[in-house]
């Protein structure tokens, strides 16, 4: 596994790296950015994952999500992938909101994006190795993961699948239940098919209720954000934790929207959050 | 006057907005941000001025320059101005180091660029008037300026040349001395002619050799920074303080390059000593 640097700038005294690497999982070239704090030699240094959303690339968060401060302060590396395969060879979509820019996270078993909208596997296995080989500063015993929106979604669900891997989970306004918006029925219709049985390992809220079992999740959601009521719907999250036992913090943010002005907003909040929990 | 409201988002609190009107100093219309942090009903804010460098808009600052922060904790407004007049009637230069994106906050007085490039007039007139004149919770009585290359010799002419306007005046990676650099004889060769006598009110160091006075100066710059040597020159300011007895804070910061990853590193630190000299 061989990675190419595109781009390092030292950055709150540590280096905000872009990088780009041939993804057996993907089949495609894949671009991702991990900011590394400033640490001491040998150190070790917990990781947090950043899952993104819609339309977006590992640049979206690493240029707007102002997580470098927090991740300077308490030391923790933050790695950001893209949200999609890219490339002329790739299949997509009109919409937005499917095909590139709109992977879902989950591995594709339909025609033709099966071939490469592997990103379940591509962050769960894929990159955690290449992050691990890498990055040798980085204490792959101690990861947490977050998101925004489709990344949220990434994150809960990522998270809830392997909660022997990740010590917290967080999301910024979250997609609660791609079984239950119109995003999701599209993108696990088409990457997953018409069973919707195959859609619950990634469905935050019924991840759930089949069991998947987590001490605390923390979500922060806008109350102006435009997605909520017909996409985000947090209520079912808070139904679910709560019949399930699970202590979900769900912070309505009064005024915020669905923009990276609400994400760099609690962004500190979360990297203290999520740093609190990987201490060693 | 009147402005057209683009986009406004909360953020820490506060809101930043992106606004457009008609300039009778470029003769096109401008686009600017302004961020408001959170503040009791009636109260009166002071303003920190950022200009921005090269091939900027006032989006590049705005979406990746740090400062909402900084400024929800202080309590000061952040205003950023574009770096030319745009439009399709504007004149254009094939270099992105004049003409569009390259106004170099001066009134041009050479043919075609003295019709539209007057950037020195919208900023230190046009817009100061028009953010008093929209934004009543702004103390136009309790300003500071800053900028970045480009913007940062903006921040430190304008403020030198009003120094009872500003309280403060700080800025990173400033391009020292426009006479004495490539960017600068073309820049200011090109809006204002040969007769370099012109040229003085546009460069810091000629504007302290002249008799400009200030108490105090901040300034970041990065000594990895590839504009450094043939550019940006801080050894000239640093000359031209010492000789004047002006009280210059010059920080060589090791590693730091001159983009925005720089700018975001310093920018609390900036907020900061503006706020300490804004008080009331």
């Amino acid at each position: 596994m061989s990675i190419e640097t595109i781009s390092t700038n030292t950055a709150f005294g540590g280096t905000q790296g872009v990088y780009r690497h041939a993804s057996s999982a993907t089949g495609t070239d894949m671009t991702f950015s991990v900011y590394v704090p400033p640490h001491a030699e040998g150190a070790k240094l917990p990781v947090v994952w950043y899952l993104s959303g819609l339309t977006c690339t590992h640049a979206n968060v690493t240029d707007k999500g102002g997580f470098r401060a927090a991740c300077a302060e308490h030391g923790v590396i933050f790695v950001a992938p893209d949200t999609s395969p890219r490339g002329d060879d790739v299949p997509d979509d009109e919409g937005y909101d499917f095909g590139k820019g709109a992977g879902f996270y989950v591995d594709a078993t339909q025609a033709p994006w099966a071939a490469n909208f592997r990103m379940r596997s591509y962050v769960e296995d894929e990159l955690a190795a290449l992050i691990a080989a890498q990055f040798p500063m980085a204490d792959m015993a101690r990861q947490a993961i977050t998101g925004h929106s489709m990344g949220g979604h990434g994150a809960l669900t990522i998270g809830l699948r392997n909660p022997a891997r990740f010590a917290s989970i967080s999301a910024f306004a979250p997609i609660a239940s791609p079984l239950a918006c119109g995003w999701g029925e599209k993108a696990l219709g088409g990457y997953l098919g018409p069973d919707k049985a195959a859609w619950r390992a990634y469905d935050a809220c019924a991840l759930i209720a089949d069991g998947a079992r987590v001490d605390a999740l923390l979500v922060d959601q806008g109350d102006a954000d435009q997605f909520l009521v017909e996409q985000l719907k947090p209520e079912l999250l808070r139904e679910a934790c709560a019949a399930a036992g699970i202590d979900l913090t769900l912070r309505m943010q009064p005024g915020y929207d669905h923009s990276y002005y609400f994400i760099e907003t609690f962004m500190a909040d979360h990297i203290a959050w999520h740093a609190e929990r990987l201490k060693r």
